[in-house]
């Protein structure tokens, strides 16, 4: 029996529990995304501390766009594994493949796939960046084709920064006075977290990981709240991480709809930390994401969503971005399906 | 109380867990009480900072009287509402107020609401209490009544102290030899806890709310030996905190009947810290309260609580002064009906 | 990037968090104990499911001695390999190593290796003991050494089930009157836990790993009152688990000191169980075992143990039976080190 795993790949499973799940077994898709990040921020750590130099945590900078194949339950294992397929000089990319296994049928089902990029930071300054030991490629082809996500990601990580520093958002609007039932308003939610030991790394940043559970945590409630239905996640957008949230912040994150189609709900999540202690510093956004839910009925099948009632400019402005992507998917998965026939 | 989010002001909410409640899916009262006192720690250690001089986190001395008035279930989101209701030179009230939303019914429920007083801390030394910045009050009437709750605290205090200070009390009865079913030694309960990271604020003291649901979990224990049905907590008498518990404690907490009514139960709980490493320090008297349980059928419906058998002078005592303090609530209750009539 | 595991082994794997630790960062031997069960659960679940017939769930029935090689800290990774290793008509084996990583350095070390017998319970009737499917075996002699194990553990199970029925244990002796420091009333600590669902498998009983966890928490707080130093597992004795605990019952964990030598402390710890809703139902002795624990200095090097002050011809029979234990145990070492030369 060995305990043999390349320094670039990792296996990870656990028992999904009562608490990893809503009221009908299904586990939420947060669950799912912190093991993800989890088993990425191991194999992307392990593999960056190969070389000389000051130690080094890998901190998560993104996650490309996720999709939730099929839906996890309660006392079913979910087998994560991930492994390092591209690096540059200061980023590598994992990709991540989550297949759930009932254990009493044999039954194995892809879940998930992801792809996370990681950068070095050191244990002694965590500014300064490290370089990342190259891996070996199959074939040139691979490495080519990693160099090509590589581009596209750095350039829309480079335009969502310039983007959130240029506007910094206005904070979410309070609730009252009450809103109409499927307006924005009604289902927009907010919760805090002060961030915990067990949340963090040990240089005390906030694992990525934790920060999705909470952003899918909210988005479920805002889900719910329009729909009153059994939801589940169902794609995540790319989540660009520009800033870090250090141990004893309080997170506040905020969830509002800003599309339904007949099938789906798109839900815009922002994560603002802010210092208890030092009132100097400002409440910052760290994270901003969009998430789709679906509503599921008794037999796990897709029921409609209540079209989501828009007030104003502003939110008429956000629906339209929802559409625009929502057909962008739409028309990605309809071009993959007529390839693969 | 408005949800404007000012400095002094806070909102936070969850998604009730399997775990946060019993086996029919009632959430615990500690439950609720642990998210109480995080709102109010954080809305009260972020005014306190809002100065310059040492940076501070604030402790909680107190909890006035609660009651608990409708139940929150598994799937249910809790939502709590903190804010600052007045200020000495040293000290701060935190009014909360706890609304259960079915999120798939839209029904909300005012499930409780509590008065908590904090104490800033030094970071640097805990011993040294801070100044309090003041908060602007919507009136002068506001301002007086606030100092009234302010006064009526702060001699209440005084006298437990004494109280605690004067009588050590002894230790509680052992268990055996076994005692018959119904008497006070039959469903006394104790739990030890070893005080971990996730306990405790960034200074290493242990949360006041951690230290109410350990206290919560024992009083139930307690309730449910004594009824062996459903049972859930329906207040908590006014709660003193004097001394600090710190990490790497261990914390026994200890839990007995003093009296039963036809349709309650009241449990007097006691928290005791020792240090597991200094060999020099006593165990000691952290913190006391009075829980009231009811026992509740499958349709949440009030069932009659089994007669408390009394056994010597000091048990008959007890039951004594619980009798005395279960119908001066029910005076209390019966004033303030006839008031909104 | 495959999932490929043969059905017959496991590998699991996790960072270690503050709160896996105590508060010098050396990671609780009840975290291992817990992944490794839950490691070998799985295992053993999914072999015993590839059968037509009821589905079920495979149940520890018991865990050989454990020894504790290295002491794992929080921020390494655990990695937990099981594999299936032999099989009766009844029950299976299941043998498991823990390997602990420091992901910055590189470094690995063998933490612990255990050894845990399953038995598979129907889904249906949780009384009904299903087949298990066999194995395939390495070789003739493989299976040969199998058998003998499978022999070994049987006769003690049947014998230790026979004295734990014959004679029911007193309940512990209570704290009071206050016990000088070191001797065995002392340190004496007990701990309640109300089952909770996170606590169970999906037929809603405790997992073992689960009771092991409580157990080592007890342990561990015997021992630390003992010593007042940092004070880690070394060893635990073959546990049997006798009868199961269901969700809703309170679990009682008691553990006290019978043994000391200069180097170590035998804790025996008793589990017992008890319904809070069935008042027919007697609480019942579930499980109980003896753990040896060392004490550390800052270095991580051995501290002598304060000698145990032993009072009464009952403690001074424990005291004896655990020398006896200590003796084996250190004989059994010695000849293995010679054989090894």
């Amino acid at each position: 029996m060995s305990v043999v795993q390349a320094a670039s790949s990792l296996q990870l499973c656990r028992i999904m529990r009562p608490d990893d799940a809503n009221i009908v077994g299904n586990v939420h898709g947060g669950t799912i995304l912190k093991m993800i990040e989890e088993a990425g921020c191991i194999v992307g750590t392990r593999h960056c501390n190969t070389q000389d130099g000051d130690r080094c945590m890998a901190a998560l900078v993104r996650v490309e766009k996720t999709e939730f194949l099929f839906p996890v339950f309660i006392g079913e294992v979910a087998h994560v594994t991930a492994e390092i397929t591209y690096t540059s000089t200061h980023s590598l990319e994992v990709q991540v493949q989550v297949m759930s296994e009932n254990i009493l049928t044999g039954v194995k089902k892809l879940a998930n796939k992801a792809a996370l990029w990681y950068v070095p930071c050191s244990l002694k300054n965590v500014d300064k960046i490290m370089d990342v030991p190259p891996i070996k490629y199959a074939s040139a082809d691979q490495e080519e084709l990693g160099r090509k996500r590589y581009g596209a990601q750095k350039m829309e990580r480079q335009e969502t920064k310039a983007r959130i520093e240029d506007v910094v958002p206005p904070p979410p609007n309070p609730e009252d006075p009450p809103k109409g039932q499927h307006t924005v308003g009604f289902s927009q939610s907010s919760l805090i977290h002060l961030v915990g030991p067990s949340d963090c790394t040990i240089h005390n940043y906030v694992h990525g990981g934790v920060t999705m559970k909470l952003m899918d945590e909210v988005a479920g409630i805002v889900a719910a709240r329009h729909c009153r239905t059994n939801i589940v996640t169902a794609s995540v957008e790319a989540i660009n991480f520009h800033r870090k949230i250090i141990k004893g912040c309080v997170v506040t994150v905020t969830g509002r709809l800003t599309f339904a189609s007949n099938k789906s709900m798109e839900i815009e999540v922002f994560v603002d930390a802010s210092s208890l202690m030092e009132a100097g510093k400002e409440k910052y956004r760290a994270v901003s994401a969009f998430f789709t839910y679906i509503s599921l009925d008794k037999a796990n099948k897709a029921l409609p969503v209540p079209p989501l009632k828009i007030d104003g400019e502003e939110e008429k402005r956000r629906f339209e971005e929802g559409n625009a992507r929502y057909l962008q998917s739409k028309a990605k998965r309809l071009a993959e399906k007529e390839r693969q026939e």
